[in-house]
């Protein structure tokens, strides 16, 4: 799945991930009244208004990007229904052929970290059969536990070809508080990188590991650095864009050959049409808007690679 | 609810939570025979047989305890129909008067935050109605993002009267990779302690903070200064039992008071009927094993308090 990944950034020259965050009220007025038409302002309202949102912004950027990134969260708080729309936005994603990262953030004990990697991206036995009750392509996971939190989830990936992207450094502004502390004159996440470089050798793909990390675009400098620490492991970076990270920051995160990186705008996409800059497009035609945000972000993203 | 919770400990007499983490092969043959008889050997019938074999545990051990913890990953494994059993396992325990901790460990960027903690302990606005996609009464969480990955929780927890236990130093055996690193001197743990002391404060109960802590038994000597870096915050316990912590080993986790700390079983109990201990009561007397489980962990617990 990452030389999937490579190929299509290549491909589609568009290092870029579209974070389906969807609140509800980001989506347009039509679309809530026929889902709440249909099923009433209830959970399952709610999970057909964000599901169809997504559709829409899935159908009008899919042949100019390579992934797209649920963050399970925002499904999660419509309870099981919301759950049902990110399990049906994976498979839609999927069906158009981009890859999907389930940006979920879990990690527990051995056992526990294990059921997260069946549930999300293996299989679960269930007395003769297997299913797959989540079914991404990457995961994110979080390493506050040690190894033995995320070894169950690699080795998950290992026999499904998948991948993860570990949280190094966030993009939040108290990323710092525990991240950003000195262990012998270096900080937290430059050790947090050293493991994911050690975990990743044992999931390689082509050029790049099946094993990634998250580094904040808040974070350039840091970016830097984790660079040459994690040099075959592609870095997930979230926080361009309305979190305040720039074009011209993000140069540090790619290696020299123009890869390793994959930039996520979120609300910068699914929302443009809330945007001045995007208003022309009109609520009705959102999809349009965030398709015109694609292109420029696409655009914006070169000043990354001016030396 | 931690009031409630203290005071259902001292009435009780039992600082214990039952985990329900539910494997399918934990679950005895005629349970699992009936919910795939109905709903076939799909993901509906594991979720149906883990839920009907929490009911009969709860059934058994609600008059002995204050508390389950039920285990989200063991649910999410099984996907929307999983989580749609975690949901109903959250109700039915309320209704029997037991306080539940979702052991959720969530935690990610303050908006993503905040839209867990609405799904789990608060209420989503859905057109003009509000919903509770989940609705468990104390969370785990995690702290490796910082105060604003942590403080939408509290938030949240404050409005409904909830509350918290944030991982401190977790009981599985990589804890230390990251939790024990010396940050001048002192282990990042404790660190992290100290925030939750700080974070307590603003969410006090008449003794004891809604916020508390997790802190592992297998790490009792960890436990001893935890306890004094967070008088006012509960401790829950995980590990004892099958994962290796002794009941003289949990003194340290309490106060004076004889009360602080709240120990988790979960399959010590929940499985208790494989144990040769309990194999008398049979795999269909399963929940029967369960409660002379709770009942000679409440004998065994008082080891913890001799001095």
């Amino acid at each position: 799945m990452i030389n999937e990944l490579v190929k299509k950034i290549k491909q589609l020259d568009a290092p870029i991930v579209v974070g389906l965050d969807p609140m509800l009220d980001y989506v347009p007025e039509q679309i809530k009244k026929a889902a709440f038409d249909e099923f009433g302002e209830t959970l399952k309202g709610a999970g057909e208004a964000i599901w169809q949102y997504n559709k829409g912004i899935i159908d009008s950027t899919y042949d100019l990007i390579p992934a797209v990134k649920p963050q399970i969260a925002m499904y999660e708080q419509f309870g099981v229904e919301g759950l049902a729309a990110f399990n049906k936005t994976c498979e839609y994603a999927k069906s158009k052929g981009l890859v999907v990262i389930g940006d979920i953030k879990r990690g527990d004990i051995g056992s526990t970290s294990s059921a997260y990697a069946v549930g999300h991206a293996g299989q679960v036995q269930v007395g003769s059969k297997k299913y797959r009750g989540f079914d991404e392509d990457f995961l994110t996971v979080n390493p506050y536990l040690g190894s033995d939190g995320i070894l169950p989830f690699i080795d998950v990936c290992r026999e499904e070809n998948k991948g993860l992207f570990i949280l190094v450094k966030t993009s939040n502004p108290s990323s710092g508080e525990f991240q950003d502390q000195l262990v012998d004159g270096k900080p937290l996440y430059e050790l947090v990188a050293e493991k994911v470089a050690m975990w990743g050798e044992s999931h390689m793909g082509e050029d790049y590991s099946y094993i990634g990390a998250v580094v904040g675009a808040t974070y350039p400098k840091m970016g830097e650095i984790l660079r040459k620490i994690m040099p075959k492991n592609f870095i997930l970076v979230p926080g361009y864009g309305a979190q305040g990270g720039k074009a011209e920051d993000l140069a540090p995160f790619f290696n020299e050959d123009g890869l390793g990186a994959i930039i996520n705008s979120s609300r910068g996409i699914i929302c443009a049409y809330k945007q001045d800059q995007y208003s022309k497009f009109g609520e009705e035609n959102y999809a349009d808007a965030s398709r015109q945000a694609v292109l420029d972000m696409k655009e914006d993203l070169k000043k990354a690679f001016v030396k």
